[in-house]
């Protein structure tokens, strides 16, 4: 199984996400400022992944700092780091929470040890995430009659996702992708739409590549063909990860989730999202708040190897959308699944 | 003004529409297998523009007949040229209309003065669905207040448009862009959001391309961003074009169509579908019988420049959508705008 994350001993190796599926390459990160380039230019991507992967950018940042300059040190790794990517909260949860050990202990080290404990915690997150999102998608049943495909005399539970929020957008299991691959290895069959998801392609080229590996069918469509998919009755349930849960339950997400979670009420598809806790926001009380990344529009134009815009037009290119609760069926966490009222149900499940 | 479709006097020269908008190249078509070749690859599309193709066609393919092949030789042409593309109606009245002339006149030079005669006819009823369509924008006003744009103090009409159907997809004035082409000729402003239009990005690549050659302002976005910019209030009308409507009023056009009607149904915005009564087809009942195409998997995967998907996964590409009545706010024909309940004002149109 591909390894999103290791840690070499002096370098976090990271698979190189911007060259999938084409190749299967890996970077060494061994300072802060390539830490913080491979975050902002999507070698490693995924909420939960920036989280770990910043995380070992503040150890490199700081580990040859004289105890001099320690403290300054610190701030300033931190500050730069978080301005890699706004979205995602992990990103500024996993930085805090490394600052916090390295004002506690005066210590490097204990920066790495942590580092390495939220890589392992990461896994852990993901198992419980994908436990309790099997047993939901169990109890939603869909085309499968509640069986959700253990029985082999009934189709296979039919799942659509958008963009990756599975192994290589964590650790390893992944967050939306877990419930998947929990349920498979209990026997469970699947299929599972993936959106491509424009205008990065990390539905086509990533979560279609590590479905592939892991031997669950899939099917690529183009974003604009979910509505047909689902008329047509071949989707059970959405399932999408997400950046950041707000307080009131609504949700950030890759650009298109928003879409997708307005077809899925239009056909009564239930929209499921898997959020592990460090991914809920509390500090903010509705989507709104959430700031959206907006990138650079040669993505759209010039990012597949041929220019597919006339030069000179005007182009749009939010990195996320927000999904208002409203459209949410259910939260799934590692500690528990979340159903609405959700300012009810998160808060209970943060503390 | 490109120049989709013009009679050079010997061939059809077609503007090469797979090469844009890196390049500007025309096509001279001189026999009936080139004419399929040229609507089956897309060279030539649009459906009102693959019907006066396909009349050239027939020309094409009979004018070497000699009296005693001609019928046999007429037949054969127009079934072949049947089968380049199913779902656009546009192309079987196109072919039935000429070969009617054909067996009427006896002659190939009849289906010649044919074909020219659709041609100027195709700038007369897109011109027409440019006047009724600019109407109804007014009406229903918008984000300008009713002024469509006309006073300079209000902001400019905002549509969105998914995929083309513009002046390129037609001989000259489009029929969605027609209302917007016709409405700036008289002073209004608009904004038009392009719907990239995966996987053959016809709205990038084709839409953004016209738009800004007529200097209509654009702004590209994915296919996956219509949601966000709806929900933000930047959008005032969609307009689309449409391969076939049925007598029900339900609507084929390129896939993720249906998409875009949800989500303005959704954000309680119109949604219009421009459609030249060549494209009506009251011989289907409901859109369900209208025949779907389905293209080859590598245009998703491989279709610009880079491999974006892995070996070996399934990818489904349905070329087309069918967007229920339920969502159509109007229809716009070159005889005027017809409203719900479709299945009477459609056969009133029609009479």
């Amino acid at each position: 199984m591909l390894q999103t994350i290791t840690w070499t001993g002096t370098a976090a190796r990271l698979l190189d996400q911007t060259r999938l599926p084409s190749e299967t390459a890996y970077v060494d990160v061994v300072d802060e400022r390539q830490m913080w380039d491979a975050i902002k230019r999507l070698v490693v991507r995924g909420a939960p992944a920036i989280g770990v992967a910043a995380a070992f950018g503040v150890y490199l940042g700081i580990k040859d700092a004289t105890p001099d300059q320690f403290a300054t040190r610190l701030d300033a790794v931190c500050e730069h780091l978080k301005t890699s990517r706004p979205t995602a909260v992990n990103l500024f949860w996993a930085i805090d929470r490394v600052r916090d050990v390295a004002l506690r202990t005066g210590t490097a080290q204990a920066v790495l040890d942590e580092s390495l404990r939220m890589l392992e915690e990461d896994n852990a997150v993901c198992r419980a995430i994908g436990d309790h999102g099997f047993k939901l998608l169990q109890e939603l049943g869909g085309g499968s009659g509640g069986k959700a495909g253990l029985d082999g005399e009934t189709p296979p539970l039919n799942v659509l996702t958008h963009c990756n929020a599975g192994g290589l957008a964590t650790v390893r299991y992944g967050t939306a992708l877990s419930p998947i691959y929990v349920g498979a290895e209990r026997g469970a069959r699947f299929h599972v739409f993936a959106d491509e998801t424009r205008p990065l392609l990390q539905g086509s080229r990533i979560t279609a590549y590590e479905l592939k590996q892991n031997g669950i069918p899939v099917t690529v469509i183009c974003d604009n063909m979910a509505a047909t998919v689902m008329r047509d009755g071949k989707v059970d349930a959405v399932i999408v990860g997400t950046d950041r849960v707000a307080a009131n339950g609504d949700v950030a997400n890759k650009i298109g989730t928003l879409n997708v979670a307005i077809l899925a009420k239009h056909f009564g598809v239930p929209f499921l999202v898997a959020a592990p806790t460090s991914s809920i926001d509390l500090s903010l009380a509705t989507g709104d708040q959430i700031p959206i990344e907006q990138r650079d529009g040669r993505e759209v134009s010039e990012g597949m190897g041929r220019i597919t815009a006339p030069p000179d037009v005007g182009i749009y290119n939010p990195a996320f959308d927000v999904t208002p609760a409203d459209l949410v069926t259910a939260i799934i966490t590692e500690r528990g699944v979340v159903r609405p009222p959700y300012t009810e149900g998160l808060r209970a499940v943060m503390t």
